[in-house]
């Protein structure tokens, strides 16, 4: 990592110029160590360079979106060859019927695919649907899950949303069913919306307790309101027929992304047949959602990462990671709580309530060539061989004797 | 166009099972003339093939993002170049940055940059940063103007949006200031939303009146609320520095897609240092909105518009195909109303109020090699040359005899 002023640092004065603060989002870097870059100049399997030259063994795989590794070339190969055909049309290619025929044959709760571009249009496309289905206006929200930047998702604080964006937005608590008895019980329920796991950043990975999941399909059951399972950070990592799959609970609506593509753009909503005539009558589209090169990348993905057993070598991987991590902050008298499936893993330090240590401690790993989040889960790829989990750990160990070394053990 | 049953027919039969309605929004072949393709293959220049691969020149430009032609060499080099490097990433790379330095030297009212991914996105983006700044609620819409699914954009009546979303939206006339006086008279009004021209779906287009511009410039002035101009269909078709530069009339802020990348997926908004602040101190972001390689590929489109004069291209190529719309259409004894700038042109017959000449028309056009919309406004590129205008006019001549045969003149 640079320190001195170098291209990150000349970059990031001309952003100052013509980007509102620089940068927004949540790429900023001020969510990050400081040192850390803001800019980054390419990636290869496991592997991320910045725009300084300095390379990472990287943990954030593009915050999700990057499944196989960096650059897969039998993803790449596919969306290569569908531009030099054809991408954004007057209609929609082949690819996206194949596509759909895919991912309802792959993910058992589906009957139909609908396909869009970012995150939160499949979040949102679900609520639509929900709504459109149940003649129901509020949807249930777990307090301090990410589902997007929809007002309807958005903390009621959030700047430049109006009283009215959240005026349908019922929260319940994560993993706790009495609180969403509670929620419902004001009736006029379209959907209740869910993460597989508790993944708010800030705090420790929770796993949904499978009765809590249990309880949710019940109750949507009972009350005819939609189950939509927000699948975009898992998905893809957990299970390829969803991430609740294990859990033996069957959402009416999932909404995919990130991973679906290998950082190809797309987004999709899935759905079962009681709710398709909901969708067949809503109207929904943008001008990028056909696009055949993502999905001609999602079909190599999906059929990589099956034939590959890429779940299995990401969960392995993450296993070592996980484990290693723990013996090093243990051999270092440095008490953490490692959570998460392996595939998306995290880690903070006991008493650390302010993320001052665990930012520090993220710092020393981005200077040792590991990247990965303070205050966010991370994510691991089917391209994280022995051989970068190695190289991590060497980093992780030197990150954990400098805040040692600094802070003094626990 | 084909009338057998041929690869259209096949994937619509087994895109009926996966997809709800067979396909949804804006490219559905249910709003297009009943021999219209649905599925697409390639697109070359000027032309598209269906997947039967039946060959049109094509005036939907993919419904606005082909500006240079279809696979244009130059940005689709510039886009394969940089995903060779790295596109998305766990940070924007500096194509970021010089995009929106261009941006900001192109498009005079612009201070400042923000991507994202959908038209949708730019124009909530925008109404976010207006709320933000201004501290105010509600927005200003001209009545029929499309400004996204937004649900604040959407009709009242719109399947899944609820009595909240609408209720901080308030309408207008299109070139009738007395109707934006009555509406700002409630105050509390955070932004005037505006296309450059009335484009909506299902009329003429209508230039905007310059003294309606200038108006809506003094009432924005006066009450401190955000001009935002609604540029994706028309942005880099009309002027370089934004459709209402011709005018004199500068937005704070304005949103951008389509034709931007000529194809790939990409949005912007711009604004002036006044809105600065405000964007500064919202949250938004997307998984792939700082993907570089439809930077890559927008720094080429602007570069390789600029250079060639691209505008005066296809304003030429658009005058010569009105121009021979006109006379073919007088000549068969037809009442024809050809409007738009001659980049966006549309045509409808006199009387026709249930669009069904129209659409015969619009069929025979495709029956005979020419690909346009019976109800929307078309799109002309760069690569719409001599020959290609010379071919579709043969096709429009068949199609207008045919429905001249079939209905008798007026």
């Amino acid at each position: 990592m640079s320190t001195v002023v170098g291209t990150d640092q000349a970059l990031r004065a001309r952003a100052a110029r013509v980007v509102p603060g620089g940068m927004y989002g949540h790429m900023n870097a001020v969510f990050m160590p400081p040192n850390f870059p803001q800019f980054f100049a390419r990636g290869e399997g496991p592997r991320v360079w910045d725009v300084d030259g300095n390379e990472y063994v990287d943990f954030m795989c593009s915050w999700g979106p990057i499944l196989l590794g960096h650059r897969h070339p039998v993803v790449e190969e596919a969306v290569a060859g569908q531009l030099a055909e054809g991408d954004v049309l007057n209609g929609p290619s082949a690819r996206m019927v194949e596509l759909a025929e895919v991912l309802v044959d792959q993910v058992p709760h589906a009957d139909w695919a609908m396909f869009c571009k970012n995150g939160t249009d499949a979040t949102t496309l679900g609520l639509t649907v929900a709504r459109s289905a149940t003649g129901r206006r509020k949807v249930l929200v777990a307090r301090g899950s990410y589902h997007g930047i929809g007002g309807w998702s958005m903390a009621p604080t959030a700047r430049g949303t109006t009283e009215e964006d959240h005026l349908n937005t019922v929260f319940y608590e994560y993993n706790d069913l009495a609180s969403v008895e509670a929620a419902v019980a004001g009736g006029d329920i379209a959907a209740i919306a869910v993460t597989p796991i508790r993944h708010d950043v800030y705090r420790d990975l929770e796993p949904c307790a499978p009765e809590f999941a249990r309880g949710l399909r019940a109750i949507c059951d009972r009350i005819g309101a939609a189950l939509l399972l927000d699948d975009i950070r898992c998905g893809l990592r957990v299970d390829m027929a969803g991430s609740w799959e294990p859990l033996g609970v069957r959402p009416d609506l999932s909404a995919w992304s990130k991973s679906l593509a290998n950082g190809h753009p797309l987004a999709a909503l899935l759905g079962n047949d009681a709710f398709r005539d909901g969708a067949q009558k809503i109207f929904a589209t943008g001008s990028f959602w056909m696009a055949a090169s993502p999905m001609a990348g999602a079909l190599a993905t999906l059929r990589e990462l099956r034939e590959s057993d890429g779940i299995g070598a990401m969960r392995r991987a993450g296993e070592r990671f996980q484990a290693g991590l723990r013996e090093q902050a243990s051999a270092h008298g440095l008490v953490v709580n490692v959570t998460g499936p392996p595939q998306l893993p995290f880690l903070t330090f006991a008493g650390d309530t302010d993320f001052a240590r665990a930012t520090a401690w993220a710092g020393e790993c981005g200077r040792n060539g590991v990247y990965l989040h303070p205050t966010h889960n991370w994510f691991l790829g089917a391209a994280h061989d022995d051989e970068a989990i190695d190289r991590a750990l060497q980093g992780t160990d030197e990150a954990f004797r400098a805040i040692r070394e600094r802070d003094g053990g626990d």
